[in-house]
C-alpha cells in the first residue's frame, strides 16, 4: 500500500461507498461523512455485493460532522453534485492548506466551483466507469467496471497525481492519468449525456432496452456527434472509435439502470447542470448549435422539475 | 339546415362525438358507428358538456356495424388513426361511388391512405381548432374551439366543399374553406407536434405548465420554427405571426391536456406517426434537418412503446 495519509469520502452513496470501500478494505485510513445512513452504516459498516469480489467491513470511521473528522490529507468529493452547496460548509473543517481535494462528480462544473471556492490547485478531478447501485444504507451493488480517470484541474499531472493513480492501483481501484481532466470529462460525457438523459427522457428504461431499439441507439449516436463536435471546437478531441466503443462497453451492461435514472426513479434530484446544463452552455458559447443535446436538457430539467414536485 | 344527405361518423370519441353529435342536434341525418361504447350510447345517448351551450341527445342511431348503416352521402372519419388499417373494412359498406370521406384526423397520411384505397377525388380533410375530452362513454367536455377548416385532398375547393363548409356554419360548427389542404395541415402541425409532444415527453403536463415554463415554451417555439422552414420547402408557406398566435390561443386554454396525452395517460396508442413521424420524413426528404423534431419523435416512438408494453 502506498500512503495516501488521512482520507476524508463526503457523501457516502454508491460511489462514495465503493471506492472509500476498497480504500479502508485495502488499509488506507479513511473516514466517512454520512447523514441519512449514518447510523446504518456505524451499525453495520459497508458491504459491497459482487459476483467476483465481493466484501464485507462490519466497522468504519462513520462521521455525521465534518468537525468530528478534522482536517485530512486528501478529501474525496462523491456527494450528489446537486448538493455543492452543502461543500462550503462541509468542506472547511476537513481542509489543511495543502489538503488535495478530489472529486468524482460527473459532469461539468464541480472543478471550478471547488477551485474557486477552496483554490484551484489543490483541485483534482476522477472520472468513475463503474456501474453500481446502492441498494440498501451501506450496501453497494458492483455490476461492471471500475476505473478511474485521475487528472489535475489546473495544469498538467504531477508527482501527486501519479502517486495517487499509483495509490489505488494498489487497492484495487484500476486507475488511470488523464493528461487533460477537460479531455476526460468530455469523453465521459460521451456516455453519461446520451445513456443517463435517455434512460430518463425515454420513459424510465434500462441500458437493454435503449441497446435494443434502434431508434434510442441512433439518437444516442447523434447526441454523441454533438457532443463530439463540440468537445472539438473546445479543443478536446474525441476520436470516432471512442465513441463506438460505447456501444460496445454498454452493450455488456445489461439491464443496469443508469444512476440518474435510479435518482429520477427514486424521487431525488438528477444532475441536470453538471451532466446536460453546463456542457450545452460551454458547447453553444464555443459555437456549436447541438440542439438534440439542448433539447434533451430542457425535457430533462422539466422532468426533473415535476419529479421534485410530485414528490 | 342546408341538407348533407346521409352522414356517417366512422369513430365516435370526442372529435366524432362532438361534431356527429351538433350535426344531429341540428336535424341533419347523422349514423353513429361504434365499438367499445356502442351498449352505452344506445341506452344513453350522447351528451355533450360545455359552459355555454350543452346538450344531450337521449337517442342516437348508433351501430356496431358499418352494414347496418348501409350507403351513405358522407363519411366523417373521427377513428384514431392508429387505427386506421380498419378502415379497409369499416368503409365499403358504407360507400356509393359518389360518397364523399372527410377525414378529421391529425397529421399527416389520412388523406392519402384513404385516396388510395378509395379513390383521392372523393377525400376532403378537415383540421379541427377544438379542445375536447371523452370524460365517460357517450359524454364529451368541451373545453375551448371548436372551428374546423376544411379543403379537397385532390386540389381547389369546389361547390361540394363550399357546401359543406356552410352546412357545418348552419349547424354550430364554425367553418372555413380551406384553399389548399397542405397548408392547413402543416398550420395545425405547428399546435399539435409541440403541445400534444411535450405535454407527454416532458412528463405528463398540460398546457398551462408548459406556458408557465419558459424553457418549454422555447422549445415549442424551436419545434415550430422547424416545421414553418420545412412547410416552406413544401410549398406551404406559414406567418411568424402565425406561430405567435399559437402562444396567444392556447394561453387562453388553461390546464387543457392535449388529446395526444389524454391518449398516453389512459393507456391508449398515442398517433405517433401521423403527428411527427410523417411530418419529419416529410420535411427531411425535402431537405430540411428538423433535428428537434426527429428527436421528439424518436422520444415519443419510444415512450409509446414502452408504455403500450406496460399496459
Amino acid at each position: 500500500v502506498i500512503p495516501l495519509g488521512k482520507i476524508a469520502i463526503v457523501g457516502t452513496g454508491a460511489i462514495g461507498g465503493y471506492y472509500g470501500g476498497l480504500l479502508a478494505h485495502h488499509g488506507h485510513d479513511v473516514h466517512f461523512l454520512l447523514r441519512s445512513e449514518y447510523e446504518a452504516v456505524r451499525k453495520n459498516g459497508l458491504r459491497i455485493i459482487d459476483k467476483e469480489k465481493p466484501f464485507h467491513l462490519p466497522q468504519v470511521n462513520a462521521y455525521n460532522k465534518p468537525e468530528n473528522i478534522g482536517p485530512c490529507d486528501l478529501v474525496i468529493v462523491s456527494l450528489k453534485s446537486t448538493m455543492n452547496d452543502q461543500l462550503l460548509t462541509l468542506l472547511p473543517p476537513l481542509l489543511r492548506e495543502d489538503t488535495l481535494i478530489l472529486t468524482l462528480q460527473n459532469g461539468l462544473g464541480a472543478d471550478e466551483f471547488l477551485g474557486k471556492h477552496f483554490g484551484p490547485r489543490r483541485v483534482l478531478g476522477g472520472l468513475c466507469f463503474v456501474c453500481l447501485t446502492r441498494t440498501a444504507p451501506g450496501v453497494v451493488d458492483h455490476f461492471a467496471g471500475g476505473r478511474i480517470d485521475l487528472g489535475e484541474f489546473a495544469g498538467k499531472p504531477q508527482p501527486r497525481t501519479q502517486a495517487i493513480v499509483d495509490a489505488f492501483n494498489k487497492s484495487g481501484i484500476e486507475s488511470t492519468l488523464a493528461q487533460n481532466l477537460g479531455d476526460a470529462r468530455w469523453k465521459k460525457l460521451c456516455w453519461n449525456i446520451p445513456f443517463n438523459g435517455l434512460s430518463i427522457a425515454a420513459g424510465g428504461v434500462d441500458c437493454a432496452v435503449i441497446m435494443a431499439s434502434p431508434v434510442l441507439k441512433k439518437l444516442a449516436r447523434d447526441l454523441m456527434n454533438e457532443i463530439q463536435a463540440a468537445a472539438r471546437r473546445l479543443g478536446h478531441e474525441i476520436p470516432d472509435n471512442y465513441l463506438d466503443h460505447q456501444f460496445v462497453r454498454t452493450s455488456k451492461m445489461g439491464q443496469y439502470r443508469p444512476s440518474s435514472l435510479v435518482d429520477f426513479q427514486e424521487g431525488r434530484a438528477v444532475e441536470v447542470e453538471p451532466i446536460w446544463g453546463e456542457p450545452c452552455r460551454r458547447g453553444q458559447q464555443a459555437g456549436e448549435p447541438m440542439p438534440r443535446l439542448e433539447m434533451l436538457y430542457e425535457l430533462l430539467a422539466s422532468l426533473d422539475s415535476e419529479n421534485q414536485k410530485s414528490k
